[in-house]
C-alpha cells in the first residue's frame, strides 16, 4: 500500500497520481507488447506513436500554431542558456535580456559568453520584488532577440503580461509556468521549459520554436545543440529520453482530461488565492512580492521570526506536507503548487499554517 | 498479469525484470517516503544517497581508480562526440581517431568540426569485417588523444584488446560493451557510454574521466558541456535525469547480485558462443566478421536468401522473439544480447533458427 503525501517541491516536482498509476501498471508490459516502454527502440512504430501523440496533445493544449516546431531535447533549461545564442545570436551580434532574478541572471551569464548582451531591464531596482513595466525597458534596435523569464522559480515573481517586442523574436524560459494556464504561443519566437515542473520527470526539455528561426546555427554549434538538426529528425537525431517523453505524454493526456488549460487556470487561480490570502491575512507569514507580479506556481513566504523556521518545517513534515523549505539562496519557505498539486494540498497547508500561527504567533 | 517476451533490441534495450519489478513496486512511494523517486528534489538527502550509491556501485563493478571522476550526464554518446573535442582538443590541435564503422565515423565527423582529425587506422580496407592490428595504425606524435569505438553496435565488430597509446590519453565509446565483462579502466584517459544498452534507460550518458584531463575546456565550451563543471558539481550543476540515474543504480545492484563482471563475462561468453556456433554450423545463416573481432553484444547475421527475411522475422515475433531486424543501414538480422538478455532468450532464438532452417533451408 502506498501512502502518498503532499509534495510542494520546486522540481523535480509532484506528478499526478493517476499518471504514476498508469505508468506503474504498464511498466513491465506496455499495452500487451511484452516489454516496457523503456525497452523499445525509439524508432519502433510503437514508440514513434507514443512520441507523436505526446507532441499532438501538447499542440492541442497550447494551441500551438502550425508554423512552430515542437522539440523534445535533453540538458534542461541550463543547456538552453547556451543553445539559444549558439542558434540565434550571430557572431558579434547583440541580444536583449530582462533580469528578474536568479534564473534570468543565469541565462544572461551564459549568453554573455557567446555574444553581446544588453540587459534591457532589471528588477534589481525593486529588490526583485516587482517587475519593471515595459515603458522602462531599454530594448536595442539591433537585438537578435529578447529573452525573459516569465516565472522566477526561486524569487516567486511572475509576469501577468506578455512583452511587446515588435518584430524582434521574443524568447521565454517557461520552465515553471508552462501549462499552468492558456498561452498565446504566436506572440513568441521561442518558448522552452525544463520538464520537471509542469511537464513530466527531469531529463527532458521542451522547445517550441517558430520555423523561420531555424537554419541560423553558428558553424561552431555542436550538432546535438542545433535546433534545425533536431527539427529535421523529429527530435530523434539520436536516442531521445524515451521514458521521460512517454510520461510527459501521459501528463498531457491527464491535462486534457482535467479540461485543458482553461480548467487548469481556474484550479490554479483558486489555489494561489487560497495561499496568498492565508499569508496576507496573517501576522506571522509574509510574501514580499508586489501583488500584481506574484507567481501562481512558486510561492515563497517568510515567518516573522526565522527561529520558527525549523519547528514550522518539522510540524509540516509530521502532517505529510513535504518540501516546504525555501531555496538555499533565499531561505524561508516556498510552496510550489504546480498542476499536480491539488487544492486539497493547499487547503491542508493553509490549515497547518493557521494552527502553527495560533501556537507560535 | 504481464507477459514478458524476449527482446533483442539494440537500444533502448532489455532491462532486468527484477529491476523493473522493484521500480514498479516503489514507483508511487519510494521507500515509504510518500512520493516517487521522480518527484524528489535532486538535492534532497534521499536522492543524493540514491545518486552516490549508484556511483559507488559502478566504481565497485569496474574497479574504477580513485583518480577518475564518474559523471552522469545527458545527450547520449552523440553529444559526447562534440563534448570530447570541446574539452580535450586545444584550438588548432590534432586528435587521432580509429575508424571501425558507423559509430566511429560519426565521432570522426563531429570532431572534425572542432579541430584536426587524423584517422590513424580504418577497418575500411577489410570492408569493416575486421579490426586493423595496432602495428598498422599511424598514430600522430602530437595527438591530444586517441579515440576509438571498442564495440560497433551496428557492424558487430568488437575489440578483444586495448590499444597501447603510451602517454597519449585513450578515449573509448563503450556504449554497447560497458559492463559486459571486467575492464582495466586505468588504461584509459576517458570512457563514455550511453546508458540505453547495459546501464539503464535512455537519457543518460556515463563519463569516466581521469582527473588530470579536467580543466582543459575551450573558452567557447557551453557550461553544461564542460566536464570540469560537471565534476565540481557532482553531476548536479542543474537538475540531472533523476529517474534514469536511479534505475541505473538498481541495475548496478543487480549486476553485483549476479556476481559482478566476472560472472557477467562467463554468462555473456556462453551466450555469444551459443549464437555464433548456431550461425557457423548452419547453411542458412552467416556472420561476416573475422572471428577474433566478433562482438559479444551485437550479433548481426544474414539469411542466405534475403527473401526469407520477412518470414523469419514474422515467425520470430510469433514465438515472442522481438526486435531481430538488422539496422536499416545494413539489413539482415541483428540479435543484441546485452546483460539483461538471458541465456534462455538465446536458446529460444537458436531453437527457432534451427526450426526455420529445417523448413526453409
Amino acid at each position: 500500500m502506498s501512502k502518498r503525501l503532499f509534495n510542494f517541491c520546486a522540481g523535480p516536482a509532484a506528478l499526478p497520481e493517476a499518471v504514476l498509476q498508469q505508468a506503474q501498471q504498464e511498466l513491465l508490459d506496455w499495452q500487451g507488447k511484452g516489454l516496457s516502454v523503456m525497452e523499445m527502440s525509439h524508432r519502433s512504430d510503437e514508440f514513434v506513436s507514443v512520441a507523436e501523440t505526446a507532441e499532438q496533445d501538447l499542440r492541442d493544449l497550447l494551441a500551438i500554431p502550425d508554423n512552430y516546431k515542437v522539440l523534445f531535447l535533453q540538458g534542461g533549461a541550463s543547456q538552453q542558456f547556451a543553445q539559444i545564442p549558439l542558434n540565434l545570436l550571430p557572431d558579434g551580434g547583440m541580444a536583449d535580456y530582462i533580469d528578474t532574478g536568479i534564473w534570468s541572471a543565469k541565462a544572461i551569464e551564459e549568453a554573455s559568453r557567446f555574444g553581446n548582451v544588453n540587459v534591457a531591464a532589471s528588477a534589481k531596482g525593486y529588490d526583485y520584488f516587482a517587475i519593471p513595466g515595459q515603458n522602462d525597458w531599454q530594448l536595442s534596435a539591433e537585438a537578435a532577440y529578447v529573452h525573459y523569464t516569465p516565472n522566477e522559480t526561486i524569487g516567486g515573481l511572475e509576469f501577468s503580461w506578455i512583452p511587446d517586442t515588435g518584430d524582434t523574436p521574443l524568447i521565454a524560459d517557461m520552465s515553471s509556468t508552462i501549462l499552468s494556464r492558456p498561452l498565446d504561443v504566436s506572440r513568441y519566437g521561442m518558448i522552452y521549459a525544463g520538464a520537471q515542473k509542469n511537464i513530466g520527470p527531469s531529463g527532458l526539455v521542451v522547445v517550441i520554436i517558430r520555423e523561420d528561426l531555424l537554419g541560423r546555427a553558428r558553424a561552431t554549434c555542436p550538432t546535438m545543440l542545433d535546433y534545425t538538426v533536431a527539427a529535421r529528425n523529429a527530435s530523434m537525431y539520436n536516442t531521445p529520453p524515451t521514458f521521460a517523453w512517454y510520461l510527459s505524454g501521459l501528463i498531457f493526456q491527464w491535462l486534457k482530461q482535467q479540461g485543458g488549460l482553461d480548467a487548469m487556470q481556474r484550479i490554479n487561480d483558486a489555489k494561489q488565492q487560497t495561499l496568498y490570502s492565508a499569508i496576507d491575512t496573517s501576522e506571522l507569514y509574509s510574501n514580499p512580492i508586489s501583488p500584481v507580479d506574484r507567481s501562481w506556481m512558486n510561492i515563497p513566504f517568510r515567518l516573522a521570526d526565522d527561529r520558527l523556521d525549523k519547528p514550522f518545517l518539522a510540524g509540516a513534515e509530521e502532517r505529510g506536507l513535504l518540501n516546504l523549505k525555501g531555496h538555499r539562496s533565499v531561505g524561508g519557505m516556498r510552496a510550489s503548487i504546480y498542476n499536480a498539486v491539488p487544492q486539497a494540498a493547499v487547503d491542508a497547508l493553509v490549515a497547518y499554517m493557521a494552527e502553527f500561527e495560533q501556537q507560535h504567533g
